[in-house]
């Protein structure tokens, strides 16, 4: 396909992408608010129809919880077969704080489209649709498979099973995860990482109840005095440097090449902190740089609740005798949850052996490849509809989805985002934009027709 | 008097006493529950009542809160003035949690009284009703004045204002107050100390808003950490020793009389943390000596509220924008409060710049005399009484009024308390008995008749 037609092209699908985008954005899927459960399942059904109406063969699958949208176009067994991932459900938008006060009322504003899930991720998701149907015109000898769940943003609580049940339906040769934030809207990026969790509660009780601070204090301990000394023991609160022995042991280092990649993602801490509202960084990270590395390649250790004794207004003078505290770890590759979790509860018995450790939520990191056919691809193809080659980077959250595809279909997975820092991904005035949709069918485009290239090893899907 | 005939004639008053306890006790006079506001004044009426049926000049004074009760028996310019503190407003109390399933119901079982308020401090109040009236009939040459608040459970919120208002009709050449605890039903305690209190809010806020810990973990400051870092920094969890410099510079040394005292006030560990329901004590503190310093004569650092974060159930990963710590310490002699929140101000600056202090509540620690003229007429009349030498010990809390009166009165404060561990101090099942309210009256007595042979130096009450 000549890119002077594949534009053109493109151009012609716009009315066709808005007019979907608007349908999918009207209908409120709010996976988190149970008052919203039709609303979901009929956004399932909305998009399957448009699914169908390319030529896929689509089917609402369900599931414990909400649907899954598996579709497929066409399904030749003598091509190869790429899966692409994306959501339909949308975080919960609280009227007041939107411009517009509409938040599932769909707005073109000149190039720009307002909405809940406009850019998380139902512009994402139409985008690769409108380029899979470009493809089939094409005669690009690719299978493309489409997976929407519903309950990404809810945790993806019912995905495991659903992809263990159809792991033979699903086999593929690669993934797309297409829900991702460039880090700066002139440089496109590719993430090959995300980070882990491994979730603590930490509970201390030393008396049936509180008790008198005149009548025992100096002599009853003090369950909340006995959790922060353990939580400085766990970690430098002003750099974030863990201290229990052995959690850096199997982190990764960081390549000199990742590093220059990094660097050149566009990152800058000043726009960074402003796109977060983050009131004040760790003085120690002087540079982009370290702040990069910081949120992409290193693991954290962040305590996330804290809660003992009197919280209201004015004094109650207790000693309390109860405290709990909520810990998060996010871990970076080679770190395995497991052992961290091990790690945590014997430096806790050590220090502090009335204190209960529970592990509360366990989530693997993952890495793909920054290399090799499918990364390749990816890097041409942003090259050519962005005109500029994408930086490879890590991302520093977690998606529990692709550490369940990844072990389930073992097969390379790419991230192929389109959302920008201001597109205000989970904030209020959520938007997406035509330029963001017009270059992701073209990179899509192109991706497909890289990848249709590639000789799997592997078993090709039907 | 001869001995015979006094006992003789608390005898004889044993009905009397019982039937106005139980007429005092029948009305809840709950100072922090406005339910019971009219209960509260009704209860001011009763004592009036009965502070003028034995002949005293009685006064019901208005504040701005719940009136104090005052009275004078008789009013004989060339007697010395001794002044009784006591309080008739009670701690609230749930019918569930107590076996008569009636807490405002006077329970007479034998020779116990049960009923909220008994032991605190409507027993005691009226002991020292009828211990006057024998005093007055024996012909003791001393003026006895009754000041009895009714918002002793709130923290006296009124208290100094009235004593400030009236100081100059309330000159008086000692005072009593009969309130406190003993340490062992078989050894009577004189209490000479009270601790005093500084409390603290620290409070830290590090984003407009929670941040999420994928995006900014590791970067974003975690107020809850550095929180925990401080108070870690403040004092060792564990010994409970404070490490802010400065801090002990003005303890008093504990003598070893004091020490020795101690040692013989029938103290028991034990004892002690069964009857406040103690879960774990420091395990610094090896034998009951330690136990009793650290209680009595030791300042303390604590925390009795933190929170900041997520704290609901399960798992929210977010960096915190804010947390907020709740701390108070006791002080002993001859610490100065302001000094200590100038001593705390300025670590906490040093360390963390952006964590707000808030000194929130002073109280200034209170040392009375263990020898000298009231000290050795106490020791006396306890040893007439109840058979034994009282030891002279200090209490762990703080007594607002104790203050009060010691900054507008400058007069000695002698702490006659009748409480037994096993009267269930502001628990349920509160109790009092026959053998201190009869105990009580005898030892009241025989201070009385010590004391008027005192020649004070100070001009007397009227």
């Amino acid at each position: 396909m000549k890119p002077f037609s594949l534009d053109r092209k493109i151009s012609a699908l716009r009315g066709a992408f808005e007019a979907g985008l608007a349908q999918l954005v009207n209908i409120p899927s709010v996976s988190a608010d149970p008052a919203h459960a039709t609303d979901v399942v009929r956004c399932a059904e909305s998009a399957a129809a448009m699914l169908t109406a390319i030529g896929a063969t689509t089917e609402i699958v369900a599931t414990a919880g909400y649907p899954v949208v598996v579709a497929m176009l066409p399904s030749d067994p003598s091509h190869p077969t790429v899966t692409i991932y994306n959501h339909l459900d949308v975080q919960p938008a609280e009227a007041s704080e939107w411009k517009s006060g509409a938040p599932f009322v769909f707005r073109k504003i000149g190039q720009c489209y307002e909405g809940r899930g406009t850019t998380d991720d139902k512009g994402p998701a139409l985008t690769a649709l409108f380029a899979a149907r470009l493809a089939r015109e094409a005669g690009i000898p690719l299978n493309i498979r489409f997976i929407w769940e519903l309950e990404e943003e809810i945790g993806s609580p019912n995905f495991a099973a659903f992809i263990r049940a159809r792991r033979s339906r699903l086999a593929t040769d690669s993934v797309v995860v297409s829900d991702t934030i460039w880090i700066a809207r002139d440089r496109p990026a590719v993430p090959y990482g995300l980070r882990g969790l491994q979730t603590f509660l930490f509970t201390l009780q030393t008396h049936a109840k509180d008790v008198h601070s005149g009548l025992t204090g100096g002599v009853a301990r003090n369950p909340i005095g006995e959790l922060c000394q353990l939580v400085a023991d766990c970690y430098d609160a002003k750099t974030g440097r863990v201290k229990i022995p052995g959690f850096y042991d199997d982190v990764q280092p960081i390549t000199a090449a990742e590093r220059a990649q990094y660097r050149q993602s566009g990152f800058e801490t000043a726009r960074y902190k402003k796109a977060h509202e983050l009131g004040s960084i760790r003085p120690h990270l002087k540079n982009d740089a370290d702040v990069m590395c910081a949120i992409m390649a290193r693991p954290t250790f962040e305590v996330h609740g804290i809660v003992g004794g009197y919280c209201g207004s004015g004094i109650k003078t207790i000693v309390p005798h109860r405290a709990e505290v909520k810990i998060s770890t996010r871990l970076v590759p080679d770190q395995d949850p497991k052992k961290i979790a091990r790690l945590v509860r014997d430096f806790v018995r050590a220090r502090n052996p009335d204190v209960r450790v529970a592990a509360t939520q366990t989530l693997a990191p993952f890495l793909g490849a920054r290399e090799g056919p499918y990364a390749d691809a990816a890097d041409r193809a942003m090259k050519a509809a962005f005109g500029r080659a994408p930086a490879f980077v890590r991302e520093g959250g977690s998606i529990g989805a692709v550490v369940t595809m990844q072990q389930a279909l073992r097969v390379p997975i790419t991230f192929l985002g389109l959302s920008l820092p201001e597109h205000g991904y989970h904030a209020p005035n959520e938007n997406f934009d035509w330029g963001q949709a017009a270059g992701g069918m073209k990179m899509f485009v192109h991706y497909f027709s890289e990848i249709a290239k590639i000789d799997p090893r592997r078993p090709r899907g039907r």
